[in-house]
């Protein structure tokens, strides 16, 4: 039996002033995957580790874009998925995006690789669909690409990897759950037209500082006047996490995704680890269990590892 | 008498995607400019040419930026500006940014440039503010640098030059008159936040393009679905001017600041020629007299020739 073992990692997206066009992948966590090409059609979805997935493909973020891409192919073949997953539902940094580029990833490269990124990334977006109601790329453009990646567009998908300068990146989960749904839907439908020209002149400028490799450039622009002061209201202690980072020689951060999980960008290693003791002193003092990651931008995407 | 005579270029603001936050400088059409440093204060406007330009310093945008530099140097100095204007007020081609830059560089030459572009920029607004009634610098800005410029903010001033590959621009303007002002009034205050989206993916695409120097990228994001929808209609041929140049070869283009002059884009000059054609056929059939220019991007901003 072909089966191939594959790695997609956690991912970053909207990078504070970027809702729903940037995206980073991380070096961790990651989510560990087999998948297995079987000689009947149809999609098995099995959970490793008692995590309690939706065993029907069509409403598992893995099951639904590998059946988009045996429609497309239109081949007597099926898939069976086994996944282990350490990046938890709900953790606003891509668990959802994880299963879909890892499951798509892995059986494009069991079928001979017929499919450009692009594509993957387009049935990638039936996961996200299934997780949230809505094709988002931000998270599993990343994570089949690697680095920091641009969706300029959605319809027509257009993805632009935007290179950048080694950024360590320090992640804390307070363990509260906030659904990327919940989260959509408490954003406002109109924004003042002069709050989205600070925005996107942040934008702007954090992609020149990105390709330009300019540090303190990509520090003034992580700045989000539009969707933060939102939903920072869903995560309890995020100010103090952000200006004490900050403080602490952050570039800055902000909400990974929907939440609950923040980020915090920095140019070297050791200042990314005081970030990580900030962050773990905040959340003890308020009493909330969460995780820290200390990790860098992974470069690859989705590893295929056997 | 110390004096200085300086040519300030024509610049095309918004760029399409980048209301307020995009601008380049043209190598033509520019004015020409005397500055002479007065030993006694005050400022004096001349207009060489019968431009029915304001006399009174403090409402004309050469010396609305000269007052503002005189009250923060605290020297019992004045300045003459002798205006040449070649930029109609008006077309949308920055006439009121080149007076106002072209005076601030000419006075900082003569004292032996005491102040830094940014400082300069930050005088010229005040030009811009007595023009249209806003600071806004996405003319100053690139007619002081030169090349495309990002302003990422206002307050606090936040420039940023953006690289980018040779470009060809051809500008017509018809000859009716579209004020910064009017074409300000009749933007609505709020968007939509799916279309600030849009507008966010393609600001980033294009400054990626840029920097990265993607002519297809440049074309693809030189897309704006938040001011031109409003704006064009002031502007009668524009959706002919646009559909004929990018089928002629053009990367695409737009509304010119505020309008009525329309800029377009080409990577060669050939194509940029033909551009021209269309768009003198275009407004000779419609009626409209009219100029047109063929020029490229001046790199080096407001020059000092003499």
């Amino acid at each position: 039996m072909k089966k191939v073992t594959i790695q997609p990692p956690a991912t970053v997206a909207n990078l504070v002033c970027g809702f729903d066009i940037l995206g980073l992948a991380l070096d961790e966590p990651y989510d560990t995957m087999e998948i297995r090409l079987l000689d009947e059609p149809g999609v098995i979805i099995t959970s490793k580790d008692g995590f309690p997935l939706p065993k029907d493909p069509a409403q598992n973020t893995a099951g639904a874009p590998l059946i988009a891409m045996l429609e497309e192919l239109g081949q007597p073949i099926g898939f069976e998925v086994i996944i282990s997953k350490h990046i938890k539902p709900g953790s606003g940094i891509g668990s959802s995006a994880a299963s879909a580029a890892g499951a798509i990833v892995g059986a494009n490269h069991l079928l001979g690789s017929p499919f450009k990124k692009d594509d993957l990334v387009r049935f990638a977006l039936f996961g996200e669909k299934v997780a949230s109601g809505v094709k988002h790329a931000d998270n599993v453009a990343p994570c089949i690409y690697g680095g920091i990646t641009l969706i300029r567009s959605i319809f027509p998908l257009d993805i632009i990897a935007i290179p950048a300068p080694r950024l360590h990146v320090t992640v804390v989960h307070p363990q509260i759950e906030v659904r990327t749904s919940d989260a959509r839907q408490i954003l406002r439908k109109q924004v003042l037209l002069k709050d989205a020209i600070r925005q996107w002149g942040n934008i702007a400028g954090l992609v020149a500082g990105f390709i330009k490799q300019d540090y303190d450039l990509i520090g003034r622009s992580l700045e989000d006047v539009i969707i933060e002061p939102i939903r920072s209201i869903l995560i309890p202690g995020f100010d103090e996490v952000k200006t004490k980072c900050r403080a602490a020689g952050a570039l800055g951060g902000g909400i990974s995704g929907s939440g609950p999980s923040v980020f915090m960008l920095s140019k070297d290693e050791a200042t990314a680890r005081s970030v990580e003791t900030i962050m773990q002193e905040i959340y003890t003092r308020i009493g909330l269990d969460h995780h820290t990651y200390v990790t860098t931008v992974n470069s690859t995407g989705v590893k295929i590892i056997a």
